[in-house]
């Protein structure tokens, strides 16, 4: 850690500020220089208060130079994290395929579209059971009957199922479920995380709409903190100016996230762009982009043109994006 | 609602699509323009998708023409809402003034903050029991023990207390609290504000870090669709490019929500900042620009300097700008 | 155009905007609906002043239907525009691959580099002659010499160059320049921009830092209104609150850009995010998405390590990444 | 500046950079950590390349200790700048109230709202002659005309005058000005900054919609460099994901800017809101905030609604809201 002083400090304050770091064993290095004196600070820095050292009346600035992430920090653990699920694995080279409707509504549709998926070559089912919206009006998923359709489905086909947590409370309707989803808007929901650090389990956590890299893998910290090191960290668009898409994909986060991070990595087309002519385009450049895997929105209903979600695909249109998926996918294991 | 055709749609999905509207009791007012034909649908929108018509083929866009919350809406309630709490109350002319620490510490220094924030002028007092951290590793707060401690400080000062919730299971632990606030990071936690509109108390809700207007006040919306209608709304700084300052805070939305809503607007310059030597003139601003209240934190520890977070204010400071904000509101009630 | 009206309108000003319309030949279809009186307007609406139609106290709100831009829509020129550059072409199918360094820094260096680029792909070379820099202080480019020498290594290459103009009163220096390229910072200099108008040289219009789509579609509508068809739009980063990266590549902007608009897509992976371990991820995954090509910085100075831009790439790596590109580009063209 | 280490750097390139660092009188204060080295660099940095030196293989991050700016700063200029113009001046305590339209139309109009201003207590005289419009269908200015019909409503009233250039090439136009504004949009037009740079006169600077504090003061450091250090910093809103209001006015920058600069700083509520019905709010929000002043538009036209611009306030709204303002400022100054 890097304490910038101001010019002329209170030297009263400067020797309290001295002691204060030397009873917290951390030792001072001091740079004096034309304009201003810096002291590094050595040793176990991760308990000081960034904020509280930057509000004395002594310190111009304070700069980290380390990441406050521990578990989910590549530096310390330079191998990547492979997550086994059912049958399949996610991270270490292969391609995961995450595909399922937006909202599990009955048996007939979750087991045809699990069927469906399987088929091109998805390696995962998704379906929301609880499901979380802006309003109080809008259908707010079967829930607990959700989670029961899905595994159904499971059976059905063999796929593993991923579906969405919003609270703690709910845990126990979660046995069958392989991979737990937490959503954007509970990526710092912080007592649903330190519940599911305490679990043996996958954890699918969604990048806010408005979270830094570093806040994301503080709340993978949260959760391996707790014990639980099986988390699968997923890129899904954040908020920026540009409304024409629903949110903003921000595809550099693959080659960085794995950069800082051992964790795998996964982006989602679907609701990064909120549109679905989008998402071909955006699943190929997040794959292209060094992602371990994706999560994609399918939904069947040719009966009913009005069931398709903005943001879901056609079967038909998933098969054709699989098949194009796979072969960007072993291009790039040769290159 | 607005829909925007498509060039040349299928008539067989077009007709598909008229028919749904029509079960829906929609009626539709089509205007054929040059490049363009639009349809006006008239009835009760409210249960429509939007998000569903978007994505149909024949529909080019959709827009909404009316406000999707109805319960916050001032165009259904034109008089401002006043909210009773203890002897005082939030709206309706006067200054709210919510001060006390960032984190409830010990019974001596909640105790000392309330006595010097309400000599001060104080009409509440706020202090964090239960902490959102974006560090596993950081402290957590004094969680019920804290809230025990806020008790003993409004026994003491007669203030009413304003404290944080984090998840539903704590609620067990409120009964003695006043205002139950819902932090930024929660704002669209939707289990929680379902929990908080079966309960009859005041709830400080405070705008997401990347939320919209209508956002926040759909989340209002959420609780008071549940039957609790003293929703008490919060601006406290966006995320937004400029870093310097840990948000910006976004003073048009006391104007905006005021003009929107017949709810209360309050703000809270010690969050939007980050920096104590901004809060005076934030509050000041956000007092002109019509808040009916501000939230600030207050800090007293003189005898160590390392305890001030680093957007409190000390006492004296707090005391000397709720001088100056008592003056500007006198002033404005005048002009 | 949709003008949603206020509830209970002062019927003299109705009265005077309905004529004000008629006087404009536009015609009204009003759509009376439960709480709201929503007009569709008819006619040619692209002279209308949106913004100040909103102003009126009649009118609630207003929404555009039709893009506000003509020459660059799609919807009016369904074919891809194919620019022909030198013997070679961008857009049309082919992968184009501009390479070179930021600076032009001497004749050894420029010569160099578009040997070396050439020979693993590159189809034209860029160096910046005028360079737009945020402090005063900093190197400004070798401004008109940068441009002779430019020219040098085209003679010596074949390779057409691309270079940046900061300033019309610079265009004297541009006779030798194949495609002028208009930086993120000039996107809305108007006279600069009306000045290209007049050329009939193809220019690579870069949007904006924060630029939404139609915003850089409008740009280029200032240079096609004036008769210079050959514009070539370019995605280089957005800013957002995402810090780490420099900007944050909107890698959506690809199949949006080329669905609103007829005119050929690239990427500049270097700037968007300012790492050069980032490029060759960005460079796939932008090409994946479907861009008609890339802007890549390559700087050769194998003796002297320090000469390296931040964002640029060596020779070597850069070979390897064309390699990787042209394997990407014959995909997805088979697909 | 601080320069991180990568943990085992190559020796090799350790030394070159070592000595690279030498050559340009700058020495070097390690500070050996558990996990890190870090490097405090002491002597004139103002001249190292940040981003260059970022990209060295051996580093891992630098930052940067001191402001890039010299002339802008206010640890260099302790005292606040104070700005004649004509018989009134801009900082140093009073209140600078810049009124006028948003475009330079007819002489009766330019003449009518400046006498109007002028007797509701505005000390200059603002409109638009060169017009900066997204579209190159709308109404660009009356350009060269428009200055002529601001002198002459100069000459009647004695109010000084406030207008924007576009282009270098404009200048010729600009002898009668007395304050000329540069646009969001032109922040860094450098060339456009340097020629002011050599003026003797006013330069109204205005931040860029997506411009950081640091980025606004070295645009305001390139005018200064050239020799001319009447630098006016305006705000006038930034771009953020809300899109309610037109920008979002950030009234920290006020407080944020005096504490950085000496410079004096006003901001313009009208085109940060886009909405006139909240520019009373704002201009007193930022008045509070610690402005040195405000610039707002005003139009009259009473005959003909249509022509009020959507942010334009008429002048019977102007007058309430200056007697306001007067009351405010006399409040703060004895505050």
């Amino acid at each position: 850690m890097i304490v910038i002083l101001r010019r002329n400090p209170d030297q009263v304050q400067l020797e309290r500020f001295r002691q204060w770091l030397e009873e917290r064993r951390v030792s001072i290095h001091p740079t004096v220089g034309m304009n201003q004196t810096i002291w590094g600070l050595v040793g176990d820095t991760s308990h000081l208060d960034i904020n509280l050292i930057a509000a004395l009346d002594v310190v111009e600035d304070v700069k980290r130079v380390q990441e406050p992430y521990k578990n989910a920090n590549r530096k310390f653990h330079p191998a990547d994290t492979v997550i086994p699920v059912g049958g399949t694995q996610v991270g270490g080279g292969g391609l995961t395929l995450i595909a399922g409707p937006c909202s599990v509504e009955s048996e007939e549709q979750i087991c045809a579209v699990a069927q469906a998926v399987r088929k091109s070559g998805a390696t995962m089912l998704r379906g929301g059971a609880f499901k979380p919206r802006t309003s109080p009006y809008a259908f707010q998923g079967l829930r607990a009957e959700g989670i029961r359709l899905l595994s159904i489905a499971k059976k059905l086909t063999g796929l593993p199922i991923v579906t969405e947590i919003m609270d703690a409370a709910q845990l126990e309707y979660f046995d069958d479920v392989d991979v737990i989803q937490v959503g954007a808007r509970n990526m710092q929901n912080f007592e649903l995380l330190k519940a599911l650090g305490e679990l043996k389990k996958p954890v699918l956590l969604k990048r806010g709409l408005s979270a830094t890299y570093e806040e994301l893998l503080m709340s993978a910290e949260y959760i391996m903190a707790g014990g639980n090191e099986q988390v699968i960290l997923c890129e899904r668009g954040i908020r920026t100016f540009e409304t024409y898409t629903r949110n903003t994909l921000d595809v550099s986060s693959v080659p960085v996230l794995k950069q800082l991070s051992h964790l795998p990595v996964i982006v989602d087309p679907s609701h990064a762009s909120g549109r679905y002519q989008l998402v071909p385009s955006l699943a190929k450049a997040a794959l292209a982009a060094g992602a371990d895997g994706l999560e994609i929105e399918v939904h069947n209903d040719p009966a009913h043109a009005l069931s398709d979600g903005p943001q879901s695909l056609r079967p038909e249109a998933f098969d054709r994006l699989a098949g194009q998926l796979y072969a960007i996918s072993g291009l790039l294991l040769e290159a």
